[in-house]
């Protein structure tokens, strides 16, 4: 130790809260990028690619649980002492785009762009500080057929994806309908001390029985353990009106006047607002073909961001699955979004009202992992040609040549190893086979090309070492001029084998 | 002004130094991306991606131009107070997790990686703060075979994107021989005060004559304006020498004695290992096929990481072309790259020999575009539906709908303009045919197709307004089930126009 004292090595470790990806899930992940961009480029959505920094003055305060500019990103100072920051999300950098370049888009504008993001917040177990998402955008329309592109947009990319119908729904609520709703049972929307209570009551519909939920809204809520929730203590009228309009995902314009006159409140405006264009928004889609099993008006969906103006979505997997401890998970959501309406007015002054989806590709891919369904054809590993002899490694080379002419993933293999270890290595490597030439093959003319998959299956079965010696398993000799044909053979018969 | 002062209004700019990415740009970057990894996973590299951040001592001195660690990156402290970077390059994540990795990963490890590094310098015109690489490395291994196969697998990528042979060289050439070399002619390897202005001299080949480079290796230089620059004040004997090997590529190990000899130095053991070397690499790319045309020894090509041990290469388009001002001009280096042995030691203590290359993604893409081969076939913009009616827009939307299920690009106008707004934005999108109904056509059951690639070619030959509208030139209407066909035919029309 006392020797080296001059020499600081820092110890090989990854930041807190980041993560390297490897080989399986990158070409996952690059396979459903490609499936989705097909998808979003059908609907004539352009991809546009902004830069990881921000000025942190552009992000503004709309990151989820926070209203502190600082908090919750990774920021720095430039040489001229400007806050910069690194998107949290890729919605703040298009208002930005938007704002910058306002008189030069054709609009409405509808963009997409995937990438990492970066959140500077406490990192547990699958909640990373850099993550990738995908989003779609248009822009600098108010026209409720744009969210409804959105919606079916969000359905096309679940089918496209290998997720089958029946598996997934995009639910579909509206803001306006729960703003106005409050403000029909008389909570002001400026009443955040208690809007806020209400909507999160509301968002666990999903978990608790009806009743539970409204002893959230109401008194307060005891748990199985005891531990009290504190309730947000509306009266059992405005509870029972809030219920009812939650609990029922298609209604009409009169039905919702109806059930607010029977518990002695009149619809607000903005309420009715709401429900049409929620309806506006089924009519579009069912037009172009898309029933309740893909898209559905879902008044229980809340969304957390602050930023939403009108109609939200979220895409949801609906299936059940079991986890390793054999307990029943379900994925839920996977992607979200809605309209924003003030996002770029921000910069301007100017309204420009916005309706997007982002889609947390992660998630997705671990739950077509789980469906066994990829994204990607699995890549066979790359056949080793070993090197008996160092001498001869351009005559080896030429052979992977010939291969990778082929289109045969192949190497030689460059390392110090013996035979022994060579093999070792393909092994680890999962190579389907190696292709061997000593001294006597090379006489003759021939290679020796050795299948590892079905020799593991083979070496089930052969318990003798004298007979497995003998038989040389799942090794033959080919000319030459045959290593091709004859390693193709053998990739063919194990297409798709592990 | 004075009434919004409540109201904080960030101007919307991007940081200095970055930069938005285009539709066009994006798309020609990805396809080249795609054919990129087809080449690599050949080769039998595997993709793995590393964080944007690593710790700030994990990133090492390594940064050109700089030794010091917090110059030339962005840092910041996470909450631990330890300082973080953002990567400057692909190479010192790489040694990080090899380092991390080291038990787990068979060996020789070749991977692949591409994305953004961030450079905190001085942005110029096209230097910008977030570009991106593309990187490949084979880890673990001494073996020149190494080396030889990525300057193979450089020439085949070179091909695979388009540029042709003949238009580009792989120059290699190896440190040990450099530093050989000055050390036969008595510069120690340690006199950094004396070997990098050599260094540097030598790599001014490509720009200046010998008896110019020859000049800055001595007294010093004057050039055309009268500026002054200090020469390395070599003796003539040893600049005889240096200049002797640098200007010729092809040496044997015999020949270069001969040389040092009749000077009267005698080769060092380090330059001979290098010509060693660089003699093994010859013959084993040659084996494979790989002549002077693809892939050349140059002892000009100097490099500028320190850590470079072994060969080194650079990717270098040969042809001229002419910028917008009609000067010639060279695009050069697009790449290059070398073998680096200390860098997982850094870590470990333990020496991991590795090599690899890296591509200038941007720099390939700028020379594609010149040479006007897309690496990308040109996407369509989308077919735009116009909206005549906007009650009617559940029934436009299912003729966009059916446009899409074809695979046709396609979008329904959505924001409020009249019909001459539409229009202008079909325009402004490019959009090579709108579709039209109104009450007339909707009550004869048709469509009006209207094309707008050829009402562009036609206007310029009708010069009368009325003719104009009487001709109604490239416009024309089929029944609303033939839709699909007829837009399909316009689009096959004008494949591949502008």
């Amino acid at each position: 130790m006392a020797k080296n004292k001059k020499q600081f090595r820092p110890k090989a470790r990854l930041p807190k809260g980041f993560r390297d990806i490897g080989a399986d899930e990158l070409r996952q992940t690059q396979a459903m990028i490609e499936k989705i961009r097909a998808v979003y480029e059908t609907y004539g959505f352009e991809p546009l690619e902004t830069p990881a920094f921000e000025y942190t003055d552009a992000l503004g305060k709309f990151l989820p649980d926070t209203d502190r500019p600082n908090e919750g990103v990774f920021s720095l100072q430039d040489e001229d002492e400007q806050w910069m920051s690194l998107r949290y999300d890729m919605t703040a950098p298009l208002a930005r785009h938007v704002a910058e370049n306002y008189q030069d888009i054709a609009k409405p504008f509808r963009r997409y762009t995937w990438g990492p993001v970066w959140r500077n917040e406490k990192p547990g177990p699958g909640r990373f500080r850099q993550f990738m998402q995908f989003d779609a955008d248009t822009v600098g329309t108010d026209n409720i057929a744009a969210d409804a592109e959105i919606c079916m947009l969000a359905a096309d990319t679940m089918e496209a994806l290998g997720i089958a119908r029946g598996e997934y729904v995009i639910r579909v609520n509206n803001r306006k309908v729960l703003d106005g709703l409050l403000e029909a049972v008389g909570i002001d929307h400026s009443d955040e001390a208690k809007r806020l209570p209400v909507m999160r009551s509301l968002d666990k519909l999903d978990k608790f029985p009806r009743e539970e939920v409204a002893k959230l809204l109401g008194p307060g809520r005891k748990d199985e353990s005891g531990d009290f929730t504190k309730g947000a203590e509306l009266g059992e009228a405005q509870i029972e009106v809030l219920l009812d309009y939650v609990t029922r995902p298609k209604i009409s314009e009169e039905e919702a006047a109806a059930i607010a006159a029977g518990r002695g409140f009149k619809p607000s405006e903005l309420y009715l607002e709401g429900v049409g264009e929620l309806n506006a928004l089924r009519t579009l889609v069912q037009a172009a073909g898309y029933e309740e099993d893909r898209i559905t008006i879902d008044h229980s969906v809340v969304r957390g961001l602050d930023y939403y103006t009108g109609p939200v979505f979220e895409a949801e997997l609906t299936f059940e699955a079991k986890n390793e401890d054999g307990q029943v998970v379900r994925f839920g959501s996977v992607g979200g979004g809605g309209r924003y309406d003030d996002l770029v007015a921000r910069f301007t002054g100017q309204r420009v009202p916005a309706t997007g989806f982002s889609l947390g590709v992660s998630r997705l891919q671990a739950a077509l992992d789980h469906l066994g369904r990829s994204a990607a054809e699995r890549v066979a590993a790359p056949v080793v040609v070993l090197v008996m002899d160092r001498d001869r490694q351009p005559e080896y080379q030429k052979m992977v040549r010939s291969l990778r002419d082929a289109g045969i993933r192949a190497e030689m293999y460059l390392g110090k190893g013996n035979i022994g270890q060579q093999f070792k290595y393909a092994d680890k490597r999962g190579a389907p086979c190696v292709v061997i030439q000593g001294e006597d093959e090379r006489a003759r003319g021939e290679v020796q090309i050795k299948d590892l998959v079905e020799g593991l299956r083979l070496s089930e079965t052969i318990e003798d070492a004298a007979e497995w010696r003998e038989a040389r398993p799942a090794q033959f000799s080919v000319p030459e001029g045959d290593l091709v044909k004859a390693v193709r053979e053998v990739l063919e018969r194990h297409r798709g084998e592990a």
